[in-house]
């Protein structure tokens, strides 16, 4: 398969996005109409587990028939499915294949890292080629880097078979600097590992000149992300806290490299659950809510870099 | 239910054994027999998944039988059972479960971190009381610190409810240094780490004076576990590496704390696999390297702290 980021870097360029929309489905936001076609019980009560992983599957494939047009990724966050157990885990492989299917690149939210022939097995399970498992229907997963490079050696080793991968070097969320700033040697520590990254994607470059070992970096820490750019000049971002997390369009210019490129941006919340408090199909609203975010970040992003 | 902290000690003093039998099942490694039996097609053909799981349980729940008079818990890693897919992390809930009957306590070796609702998630996954999930057959799960302490605060609040956690802090693989070793301030990056689950442990202590906000400190390296163990002076310390991975009994002593207290030990793969190369009944030779391990094991505990 060609290089993923040379896809992705192509797929930005002809569908004029570089929107990501995150599936984080929780249940009790669901559309009322889904939750009453397949009668969801109490959850506890007997059979819950596969009625909420049925419901949140009708939902997730209304979800992405209605931004298909507008974003160039969906990121299934496998906490959400997990939360089901097994029928949520084949509820996940479902609705990753349903996404390709329907010409988006899938990056499953797993964070992953473990060790040794650990992180072998999860590579194998998240990229791999086994029939029913995730493997064959994912594009790219998120890692984190706390077991360093032999952690993430398999999976870095899958990129010269097209798959891709997202670090987190700086998260998004308030205790994200409990660790990721503190001061090693006059710099915060997520730059430090900006250099690891930097190292460790050294020979999986594309053809287009960007990288496939990519990095997560929160939208809500801008100039953060010029560091890290600096550090980076070639991985992809994907950067989240983009809409329901706070941050704005705006605040995105530095990321992007020149030409408005290697970026990718996610909104999980702000699209999944645009029908709220509105009249009319909900799946209007949801791709009413993706268009208007991709035509957003086309702004900044046809002006950036 | 009891605070987890509570229940682990009472059972290492009960059992006389701060073993624990990591679950990290390899299909190539089981035994024949057990292959035979269930007839797994080769990787990738149609069916090899259901087959391989379901080889993967008739294992386990043997393995399971053959350690639980040995040792106190078992670690199910979650990498291993969810490479093959859906059907893997049914077996995971099924092998867990087994286990719990028979009166062993269950780490689930998941090492996730996530942040804001996707903790929240990941942690009623694992930890929580829905029916046909992990969490009702699970006692504790091990964390990824990076993501800082919102990303761990929905496992914590469920200490309270008798469950544990075992937090990264040095890890045992070669790379673990990449991050782990770097310098903050004239200390390490995982003594810090270590000074922070002091804080977010801060609250969760058992009758019994130990804490079940705990930490994974690799047996690979005892100097650095004397220091760990200086900032966490109550919390359980979960330590893998012995065995297989290179680490020895005697160098152990430093993780204790008075009276032989506060420490588990992991042992995977030499116990998994004692059967490899051995005549007899593979279920036996599996039973005596627990029963092996726990001894080694005793002599340390019994004369430490």
């Amino acid at each position: 398969m060609q290089n993923f980021a040379d896809r992705l870097d192509l797929s930005i360029q002809e569908k004029k996005s570089c929107l990501v929309v995150g599936l984080d489905p929780v249940l009790d936001r669901l559309p009322p109409e889904v939750l009453c076609e397949v009668g969801v019980p109490n959850a506890g009560e007997p059979g819950w587990t596969a009625r909420a992983a049925s419901a949140t599957g009708i939902f997730l494939r209304g979800v992405i028939d209605a931004v298909a047009p507008h974003a160039v990724a969906v990121k299934p966050n496998a906490g959400f499915f997990e939360r089901f157990g097994a029928v949520g885990w084949d509820c996940l492989r479902q609705v990753s294949e349903y996404a390709a299917k329907q010409g988006l690149l899938v990056i499953c939210d797993a964070k992953r890292g473990d060790i040794g022939n650990t992180a072998a097995a999860y590579a194998e399970g998240l990229l791999g080629d086994t029939p029913d498992t995730l493997g064959p229907v994912t594009d790219a997963v998120t890692l984190n880097p706390y077991l360093g490079e032999d952690s993430l050696r398999p999976f870095i080793d899958r990129c010269s078979a097209g798959k891709g991968l997202f670090l987190l070097v700086r998260t998004s969320n308030p205790s994200g600097a409990d660790l990721q700033e503190l001061d090693v040697g006059g710099e915060p520590l997520y730059l430090k590992v900006a250099r690891l990254v930097e190292k460790w994607g050294a020979g999986s470059r594309g053809e287009r000149g960007l990288n496939p070992v990519g990095v997560v970096v929160g939208a809500t820490a801008p100039e953060q992300a010029a560091a890290v750019r600096k550090e980076l000049p070639e991985a992809f971002f994907l950067v989240p806290g983009y809409g329901a997390q706070g941050g704005g369009a705006e605040e995105l210019a530095p990321f992007f490299i020149e030409g408005g490129r290697g970026v990718v941006v996610n909104s999980s919340r702000s699209v999944l659950y645009a029908f709220d408090g509105k009249e009319g199909d909900w799946r209007e609203a949801v791709g009413e809510a993706a268009s208007s975010a991709r035509e957003d970040l086309e702004t900044v992003r046809t002006q950036s870099g």
